[in-house]
């Protein structure tokens, strides 16, 4: 793709963004959203955050020849991550939240990747043992929806519950990725809810975990991509799930039994991952079907899903 | 899309078309195919076969707004299915299969949906219990391969196995699909092997299946998707496997405990069907793992699926 505006536009912010460290993927400290314009509703745009919460630069206005999906900006690698940087530099082209709907980073990945008891902590409230392998599961991409968009109740189940996950999001193609190299195949982080049903989880569709994982709306996302370069540990984040208000889960992601990089190097084994595929990375201890007597999310209830410098995602259950 | 050269020809065609039944989601019965020329490498292209395993029509030579994917033209809805049978009908742009490399007939579906123990007489070779409730797991769509395209077998498995079963793609977007509705959303039909190993599907990351069956390359299929009118009986269909020759599966789509529209009404429970998403439907005795002794494939071997009316897919292990 050529980019002709965002190289005279580099030209004209070099000396905003020489100074820059750049690590990892791209080098680039950023908030990547996706959104709609109000009364543009057709039309989903790639933003970049001014700050968590804060204003968020179009980057289709700052330079047209930009992709309109942040699996495409992944896709077209350094340039494309770069470009972002040079906009948010500008200080141009910037929307208010006001204005916007925010979507999820992502969309239609290639791939929603899961994985299962990945907490110690998480272990322990079961009384199971600490797995020695990853335990990987999928969702269908149909079960995305946006960080304050609803999570749709089933009347198929009567057991939906929350978990709170970190995300991350692959920014580049790779097969039998090695661990050592694993970070710089991931573009950034976000949060997830794993909502699942836990009578088709855990009772029905011969144990399989796959349906009762994938309904619709049962992925709320977002609601930015945090780059690499903009967390500084991923593996020392608090995380917490409140459901009307009230604390159900808080843990910290230094529980996680199998981290990041070896996650990418344990599913880069089995398939090809490409830009965009997102990861859930298990969640902590507290959910509901764990408590005693079990709960369960029931319409009107607001689920909360935090984690510490990467973000909050809140959505009604309807 | 406007679709202006496609509105002329039809005027040049009507009377070739005028006679032709419309049953279905398009009334046209046609092979869909997807193709990349020679020497045009990085291009997919749609066509249409005049025939089984013969010359195929260039949808975007025919007419250069049509779309580039099987998955687009199906979300053209009847224009596009329309379009196509004018192309077929035309007699014109035929490509000679000599000078074609064809691909899987959907490359990137959201959903690859599988269905376990969904033959009678598989779950007999087993002493399993027949199911009540249809089981469903799934592939990602790293794992589809083309219908002469290698199986590559990997390093990190010993037990790799085939399954031919007929498989069927979504034309039409759709939720609580009623059963006597659903093959209305049904596009059509092509056959799969899905490539299972059987270590990591049925010993190992907890039970879950989905490693084991979403290797990269272990969903070989095509060679063409068979619109539904184009088949007289979808569930009464001889469906063979052969291994370097010898046949190892034989039995009929009569077999199917949930057959195509029972799937399509019970997934659409939980998920959002849409245009080009593809289900695998379970397949018959005779698989590796239940022979006695175990048979697993292994480099060279040459596997060959077959179903009447839809056709053969034939791939080399690697």
């Amino acid at each position: 793709m050529r980019l002709p505006l965002c190289t005279f536009r580099t030209l004209l912010f070099r000396r905003q963004t020489a100074n820059q460290q750049r690590r990892g993927l791209s080098g680039a400290a950023m908030r990547l959203v996706q959104f709609r314009r109000q009364g543009d509703e057709g039309v989903i745009r790639v933003g970049v955050e001014q700050g968590e919460g804060s204003g968020v630069v179009d980057l289709k206005a700052f330079d047209p020849s930009m992709p309109s999906t942040v699996r495409e900006l992944l896709e077209l690698g350094d340039k494309g991550l770069e470009c972002a940087q040079r906009a948010l530099a500008s200080g141009q082209c910037v929307v208010e939240r006001s204005n916007i709907h925010l979507l999820s980073p992502v969309l239609a990945p290639e791939k929603v990747v899961c994985v299962g008891m990945n907490y110690r902590d998480h272990c322990l409230e079961q009384n199971a043992p600490i797995p020695t392998e990853p335990i990987i599961f999928s969702k269908f991409p149909n079960a995305i929806t946006g960080p304050y968009d609803d999570i749709t109740l089933p009347s198929e189940s009567q057991e939906v519950d929350w978990e709170v996950e970190l995300a991350f999001v692959i920014g580049r193609r790779g097969k039998h990725i090695q661990e050592e190299e694993a970070l710089s195949y991931v573009a950034g982080f976000t949060v997830a809810n794993d909502v699942s049903a836990r009578d088709w989880q855990m009772k029905r569709n011969g144990k399989q975990w796959l349906l009762g994982k994938t309904f619709d709306s049962f992925c709320p996302l977002g609601p930015a991509l945090v780059t690499t370069d903009a967390v500084k540990d991923p593996h020392n984040l608090n995380v917490r799930c409140l459901v009307n208000g009230e604390t159900v889960q808080s843990s910290n992601t230094d529980q996680m039994i199998f981290k990041t990089a070896a996650l990418v190097a344990w599913v880069s084994k089995f398939v090809t991952l490409t830009p965009g595929d997102v990861f859930l990375t298990g969640t902590p201890p507290g959910v509901g079907v764990f408590r005693k007597p079990p709960v369960f999310l029931k319409k009107g209830d607001v689920v909360e899903c935090q984690i510490d410098q990467i973000g909050s995602i809140i959505n009604k259950v309807v």
